[in-house]
C-alpha cells in the first residue's frame, strides 16, 4: 500500500498539517469545553470523526468525569481601569480550570494568583488547576514584577458545571481488526507545537489513508490528556487485546530530536520498528526507555495494561525553553519538520504493514539466481550491488523464523529494500509463506 | 527499621571502629592459638560471640585441623649478642607457624630463613607457612643486606602441638530463619587493615544491631582464613540453605576503592544490591567478577556450596603496597573510611531488609494521586519531585513481578527513594503484597 | 595430540606450504577442467585424495553441472600480428570459462570484450562468466586505453563440452565418526593467496595429522567455489549431520587480518573456538558476523543446512587491492603468514580436541592442594602463578556446565594453559568427567 509514500510525503502534505495548525491554534481548549467540540469540528472538515461526550460524575476507573469547564473572558485592571492582563489577547493568561471571579483585591492578593517564570521573563506559562478549585492568571514574570502597590480588579467569566468530557475518534477498516492505535491530545490551548501539530498530523495521516486498502485496522483518538486517556480505556476496556500497536504522539513541528519513548514492553514490535526506522531516517534521534511520566503512554502502558504503545515527538518536552509557554507559537514549527515527521510516522507504518515471515521455498544451498536473471552475469565484478545483496540476506533468513524486519536489522538494510527484494524473491516464486 | 541508618552511622561509628581495630591491633594471631582467643575476648565485651574449638586431627572435608601453634619470643642475634631482629617490636618478624628453633647459624643459613621485600626494603612482610613445617624471620630488606658474615644465634619460642581450631559466632535472631552471613578472618598478625578492621567493623555493626526487630537473622562469623572457613561450613553443612546473601569483609579502613567482588552466581540479590548501593554511595567504586582466588568467598562459592556471598573490601587486596606488610598499620587506616564501609554495608543490609514485591491495587490506569493530596495541585510546573516521580515508578511496576530494587534500578532512583514511596502508597492502599 | 604444536608449527611449515602453493600457481583452473585435475595430482603427492567426477547435467538441488571448460591457447594480435594480449604469459588474461572464438574484430567491438580496472590501471582483473555464454579477454586498463582504430585478430582455443565437475576429499579417521569439515576452493586460476595458499596449506595440514590419533574425524574437501559445496552437500546431503564443526579457508598467505566470519549460529562452539584462539593469537584479529555472500559458508550455512562452519582468511576479500588480480601473485604471500596460518587453525582445532566437561570430586570447598605438592610451601607471595591459578579455576567451574574453554573464556587464560591444569587435577584425582 505504502509503494508511493515518500512521493506523497513529499507532495504538500508538511504545509497541509501547518495550515491545520494555524486553524486549531486560536482555540481555547481545555480537558472539557466548547473548545475541544470546536476542534474537533475542524478536524471534521478533512476526515470523519466519531464524537463521544461523556457526562460529568462518570466513573471512569478511579477517576471521575469532572465538571465542564468553559469561559467566555478574563482580564486584570489596574486601579485606572486599564487591562493589563486579557484573555483575548492570549488564551494561556487565565489558569486553565479556573473558577469564576469577579472582585477588586490588593497587590498582595493578586499576587498569590499569579503564575510566572522568573527564569524566562517575557513569555506567559502554561499552567492548570484542574482539579483543585482556584483562580489565577499567567503573566510574563516582567509584567509581574513591575506591579504597584493598589487594587485591581480581577475577572475571570467562567463556568464550571456539569456537561461533558468529549473526545473524537475516526477508524480506518482495514482486512483485519487487529488494530493500530494512533493518538494525540487535545485539551491544550493555544500551543502550537504541543499540541496543535499532533491533532493536525493526525488528521492529515488518516485523510491520506482514505481509500487505501491495508492490513491493519487504524484507529485514530483525539482525546484529552490523562482522563480523556483514561475514559477512553474504561469505556473500551473489554476491545484492547486487538490493539497490536500505538503511537501517541504530540510536538511534531519543532526542530528538535526526533524522540522516541518505548513502551514499556521494551522491545515490543513498535519498538524495534521505531528504532528501524529512526536509524535509517538520516535525523541524529534519540530512543528513549520507557519512564511512567510523559505522555497518555502513562496510561496505556499502565500495568494493567501494558499495552504496546509508545510515544513519538521531536524535541523532548520539558527540555526546549518554549515548552507549555507562549513562546510555542506558530513561528516555532516549520512545514519541513511536519513533513519529517509525518514521513517518520508513516514509514514506520509501512513497516507494520509490509512485515512478513517468509519460508524459502530452496532452503538447501542458494537458488542459481543467474538462470532467473536475478544475478549479475560477470562475475567477480567487486562492485555490490544492495539488490542483490537484500535478495541473499533475504533467502538465507527466510527460515519462518525471521521477520523482514529482523532480515532488515540483520544486514542493516532498510526495509523498505529487503521488502522489495522479498516481492521480487515471491513473483519468481523463490519464496513462500 | 534502618530508617534512622544515616545518622547512626554519622554518630560517631568510625570513631568506635577504630578504636577496637586499635585495640586488638598487638595481639599475635595465626589460624589457631592463643591470639584468636584474646581476639574473640575484646570482641565479646561488645556482643556475644559463641565460642567453638575445633580438636587438632579432625577432618573437615580434604582438609584436617593441624596442630595449635603458639609463640612466646623469637629474636635473632648478631655475634656480639645485640638483638638485631626481635618478636617484640614486631609479631610480623616471625614466619608464621615457625616450629621452634634455637641454634648458632652461619649468615649462609640464616639467610636461607630470611623474608623480605627487594622491593619495599624498608617493611617487614608478612609469611606464614601453614602446612610445611619451617622456621624463619621476616625482616626489612635493608637489614637483611646489611648483615655481615659471622654467626647469628637465632631462637624462636613456639610451641606446636594438638590444640584446637578456634572461631567465634554471634547470631541476632530476626523474624525469620533465613540467614545474612557476613563473616570476616581472625587470623592475621598485626595488620589493621587486613583485618583488625574488618573484625572491629563487624563487631560494631552487631553491637548496633542488638535490639532491632529484623526481617533476617544475622550470623556474624569470626574464623581464620581458608581453614575456619572449610571447619565451619563442614560442621554446618546440613543448614547453609539458611544463608539467603552472604558478605566476606576485610581491609575496610584504607582509603581505596570501594570494592565489591561478585559472587559466583553472579547474578545473586547480594550481588545486585552492592552493585546499587556502590552506584549511589558517592565513591568511585569497583566491581569485580568472581575470581576463586582472594577471601573466603573461595570456600562458600566452591562448586558444591555455590552460596550467595560476595565479597566487600576497599581497595583490593594486592593492589596497594602496604598490604600484607607491616606499613599496613594503624597510620593507614582512618575513621572516615571505617565509617563510610558501615555505611555501605549497613546500607545494603536495610535493601535486603526492605525488598519486597508489591502489586498495585488499581492496575488499570494510573491511580488519581491528587485527589489523596499526593499530587502537586497546580498542573504543569517544570521541576520534577522525585518522591512523586518515584510514586509513579512504584506504581507503574508494581505488577508482583519487580521487586522495589528492580524499581530502584529501572528508575535510577536511590532504593531508600523508593521503598518510601512504596510505603506511602501501601498506607493509602494503593499498594499490597 | 597436539602438546607439540607449536614447536611443529615452527618447524617449516610456512617454506612448506609457501613450496606447494608456488607448485600449483601456475596451472589454469576453474569450476570444471583440466587444471582442476592437475592441481589435485600435485595434492595427491602430499595426501591420499578421493577424486570424485560428477557428469555434466547432474541436476545439485537448484543447479546443474556445467558443460566442462578448457583452454588451450588465447591471444589478441594488432593489426601487424603482434600479440597484444597473450594467455601464456597469464592466465588471467582469458574471461574465465570463455567460449571458443577465432575472428577479426574492429577496436569497438574489442573493446565490448575487455576487462579492465580504470583504477588499477596496470594489473589484469579476474573475471568469469560461468553461466551467460560470452568471451572476453582481461587487461590492463592502461593497454585497453592504448589501443587504436583498426582490426584485431582475437583467438581463444577454448572448448566448452560435457564432461564433469571434479573435487578431491581427503578423510583422517578420528576415535569418533563425528566430523570436522575443512574446505577450500580449487576453482581460481593463478591467484596466490586466493586460493593456491588454501590449497596448499590444508594438504599440509592433512598431511601433519598423518598417524596422529584424534577424537574427531576430519575431512578435507577441494571442491570448486559455489557449483562444487552445492555438488557436495547434494551427494552428502543424509551424512551432513556428522559435522559437528567446520572451517570455510581462503587467502591466508597474506600479511592483513587474521580474520574470522562467525558461522551463521552466531555462537557455535568453532565460532568461540576461533574468537578465543584470535584474542590469544597476538594478532590484531577481526571478527565479522554472518553474512550470505563470501566463500562456500553461504551453501553450508544456507538456511536448509545451516551447519556450525565458519570462515578463516588473513585480510577480508574485496578489502585489499590486490583481490582478484594478477597482484594476488607469490609476491604478494609470504611464509610467516602462511605459518601464522596454520598454527591459529590448528591452535583451534586443538582446542576442539582438548575440550571437556570436567567434574571435581570434591567440590565442597577447595581441595587441599599443598599437601598434594601443588600449592606453593611459603603463604602469601604476592607473586601469581598462572598454574596455580589455572588449578582454582579449574577447579572451582568444574561441575559439569562449564566445558574447559568456557574456563579459559572466564578466567582469560589461554585454553592450553587451562587444558594443562586439568590434566594435571585429573592425574591427582581431582577431576572426574
Amino acid at each position: 500500500m505504502y509503494q508511493d509514500l515518500r512521493a506523497e510525503a513529499e507532495d504538500g502534505i508538511g504545509a497541509e498539517i501547518f495550515a491545520l495548525t494555524a486553524e486549531i491554534f486560536p482555540i481555547c481548549r481545555s480537558i472539557t469545553g466548547d473548545g475541544v467540540r470546536e476542534t474537533l469540528r475542524h478536524i471534521s472538515s478533512h476526515i470523519d470523526v466519531d464524537i463521544h461526550e461523556v457526562p460529568t460524575g462518570t466513573n471512569v476507573f478511579d477517576w471521575t468525569i469532572p465538571r465542564e469547564w468553559n469561559v467566555r473572558d478574563a482580564y486584570v485592571c489596574d486601579g485606572s481601569g486599564r487591562k493589563i492582563v486579557d484573555f483575548a489577547a492570549s488564551n494561556l493568561h487565565v489558569l486553565n480550570y479556573s473558577i469564576p471571579v469577579r472582585k477588586r483585591v490588593s497587590l498582595r492578593e493578586l499576587k498569590q494568583h499569579l503564575y510566572s517564570l522568573p527564569e524566562q521573563p517575557d513569555v506567559i506559562p502554561y499552567r492548570t488547576s484542574y482539579y483543585a478549585e482556584n483562580w489565577g492568571f499567567c503573566v510574563p514574570h516582567r509584567l509581574s514584577e513591575s506591579l504597584r502597590e493598589g487594587f485591581y480588579d480581577v475577572v475571570i467569566d467562567s463556568t464550571l458545571k456539569d456537561g461533558a468530557l468529549i473526545y473524537g475518534e475516526h477508524v480506518h477498516k482495514g482486512s483485519s481488526d487487529d488494530e493500530i492505535l494512533l493518538t494525540t491530545h487535545i485539551c491544550h490551548p493555544s500551543l502550537a507545537n504541543d499540541n496543535c501539530s499532533g491533532l493536525a498530523l493526525l488528521t492529515h495521516l488518516a485523510k491520506r489513508l482514505k481509500g487505501k486498502n491495508t492490513r491493519y485496522t487504524y484507529r485514530f483518538l483525539f482525546a484529552p490528556g490523562t482522563i480523556g486517556a483514561i475514559t477512553w480505556l474504561a469505556r473500551n476496556e473489554d476491545r484492547v487485546a486487538l490493539i497490536k500497536h500505538g503511537l501517541v504522539i504530540s510536538g511534531v513541528g519543532d526542530g528538535g530530536g526526533p524522540t522516541y519513548k518505548r513502551s514499556r514492553r521494551g522491545n515490543a514490535e513498535i519498538d524495534q520498528v521505531m528504532a528501524h526506522v529512526l536509524k535509517h531516517s538520516g535525523h541524529d534521534s534519540t530512543i528513549l526507555d520507557f519512564s511512567p511520566y510523559g505522555y497518555d503512554e502513562r496510561q496505556y502502558c499502565s500495568p494493567g495494561f501494558n499495552l504496546p504503545v509508545g510515544m513519538f515527538q521531536r524535541g523532548q518536552y520539558g527540555k526546549y525553553p518554549e515548552y507549555h509557554t507562549s513562546a510555542d507559537d506558530l513561528d516555532f514549527i516549520r512545514p519541513q519538520h511536519l513533513r519529517d515527521s509525518y514521513t517518520i510516522i508513516r514509514t514506520a507504518l509501512e513497516v507494520l504493514e509490509g512485515d512478513r515471515r517468509f519460508q524459502s521455498t530452496l532452503p538447501k544451498c542458494e537458488p542459481q539466481l543467474g538462470k532467473r536473471g536475478l544475478y549479475a552475469a560477470i562475475g567477480n565484478e567487486k562492485d555490490g550491488d544492495s539488490k542483490k545483496m537484500a535478495m541473499l540476506w533475504v533467502l538465507n533468513y527466510a527460515d519462518g523464523k525471521h521477520s523482514l524486519l529482523d532480515i532488515a536489522e540483520r544486514s542493516d538494510l532498510p526495509f523498505a529494500i529487503i521488502r522489495s527484494a522479498a516481492e521480487t524473491l515471491f513473483e519468481y516464486g523463490l519464496l513462500h509463506v
